[in-house]
């Protein structure tokens, strides 16, 4: 099962799967705001069972999930701004549907072996670079509020329970077939689209770092966390190549595109309260206990999503 | 206004307010399993009034607030194996609460000082003793975890949009008024209970430490951290007079009364496996920032408690 899976990360780990031989079954309520597109599993649409289903549906769960021995758990509320407007939205999808989820397994499905997608927002600030694991969880938006309870109800049941659960915390993770409509999935989807438009994109300071997962990368991540036996219990940093900053983004995607224009903008008030600042990972425990490694470089992933976009742009707008 | 004004800290803090000249205003959904006990008010139900309502019914919120210069959201479930029974329910009151309340606080009454009722369930088991407030937040159970939730909310608010909030970390608080029935307001209350009832009391395991606040000087804290500008955006641990074993509390418990009687048990399997171990709090941040200190000492705390239940038994089993 993956729920999410018509969104970006899930529908490319449903395609990952789909060539691995598995039977996937799609859980997507197909929310406005997400990143949930039918158009995700085109190619796969007769290769995947689809249930438009809200997660929380704790009866429609328990009627699915004893045929499954896999969880992925990915739908989610992934707007920062937005949790802010609407906190108690994020947390019914980000909090309760996991919290939900996990005792609908617990009661039919205990042997699960379950990976949910949590988030670096968990750590809020960082008060030291790259950050691990042991780094102190202080969320500073609502949605790091929430998916920090999401996960850590994922933990416990590890913990307390038996249950086969870890968590992967993501970093930005981009590709093809994410939400290029908005912000929603960080600024790269607006980047590309204005870069696709053939408008400058905007870059918000520039000095900043970040770390980027190629999507496909992040997708092999979840295969080997819920294969991985001794990730139970865990919470894994994921990361990519190291730190880039924004400005040295916007050259690599310029020259992935063979060229593009950008202006340099002041950070908005809004976003700046509730901005992280520098962030990398450092996601050597993940890579010791799995053996993953990011396979897809910043220039060849961004490469591959104008490819992408550019024969597919009508159904992302 | 006091949110689980009814109940045991509640019930307290509003009869010290109304002590104080305070016009209080009382909000208790009067939930089954919680302290909530109309008894509690007994004497004082003519000077407060009661609204008997859900705090997460925002439009009445909104109605309410505006006229509030304090509000001590206390309103809570305190049960933490019934927080692992039903994680959804615990979920609602714990987290989507406090969301809720403060989000109306936002639109109706930005300028209300808010002192949250927090835990040291936050911090799960200790990986040192005593635990300040820089110690590690990682809950051991589903109640922590929605707790911590209510509580990020608190200092989220207070630091995005400067709203005067801050949480008291509370540790076991004991005295009169307290839930004696079962022990979803500590063990202490079971204990109390079969003193009273001339009966053995369960000590189990017998070694553990924990620290032990009296009711009232709980209620002094709240006042402290509601009237303290500086309080704004902090988490404050409370304590008591340093740690006690559980053993030694027996014997402080035997003596208050004159005279009782224990037995030694092991720890039930489902406790044990949510239980924090030790601990004890640092509360010298909360001691330094407000002039807060515990007045009332251990034995003569429980002799109040013993005298106020033996007056009062029937209003609470």
């Amino acid at each position: 099962m993956v729920t999410g899976g018509l969104g970006f990360i899930g529908s490319a780990l449903s395609r990952r799967l789909v060539e691995l031989g598995a039977d996937v079954l799609i859980v997507d309520r197909l929310a406005d705001g997400s990143g949930a597109n039918r158009f995700n599993i085109a190619g796969i649409e007769n290769r995947v069972t689809v249930e438009e289903r809200d997660v929380r549906d704790e009866t429609a769960m328990r009627g699915l999930l004893p045929d499954c021995r896999y969880l992925f758990n990915l739908a989610a509320q992934t707007g920062h701004l937005e949790s802010m407007r609407d906190p108690l939205a994020d947390l019914e999808v980000n909090a309760r549907a996991s919290a939900s989820l996990l005792e609908a397994c617990r009661a039919v499905a205990p042997e699960i072996s379950v990976a949910f997608a949590g988030t670096r927002q968990v750590y809020g600030r960082p008060e030291r670079l790259p950050v691990d694991e042991t780094h102190p969880v202080r969320p500073v938006d609502v949605n790091g509020i929430n998916k920090t309870a999401g996960e850590a109800y994922h933990l416990l049941y590890a913990h307390v329970y038996g249950m086969r659960a870890c968590s992967l915390r993501l970093t930005n993770t981009y590709g093809p077939r994410m939400r290029i409509k908005d912000n929603r999935q960080t600024f790269v989807g607006v980047w590309l689209r204005a870069v696709l438009e053939e408008r400058p994109f905007e870059v918000w300071e520039g000095t900043q770092k970040r770390d980027f997962t190629y999507v496909d990368d992040a997708a092999e991540a979840f295969l080997l966390a819920a294969a991985t036996p001794e990730a139970k219990g865990g919470a894994f940093n994921i990361g990519g190549h190291g730190p880039v900053s924004l400005d040295a983004l916007a050259e690599t995607l310029a020259r992935a595109n063979g060229g593009a224009d950008w202006e340099r903008r002041e950070f908005p008030a809004e976003r700046k309260r509730i901005d992280i600042g520098d962030y990398w990972a450092d996601d050597s425990l993940f890579r010791r206990v799995t053996g993953w490694a990011p396979r897809v470089g910043l220039e060849e992933g961004l490469r591959r999503s104008l490819d992408y976009f550019r024969t597919n742009f009508a159904h992302y707008v």
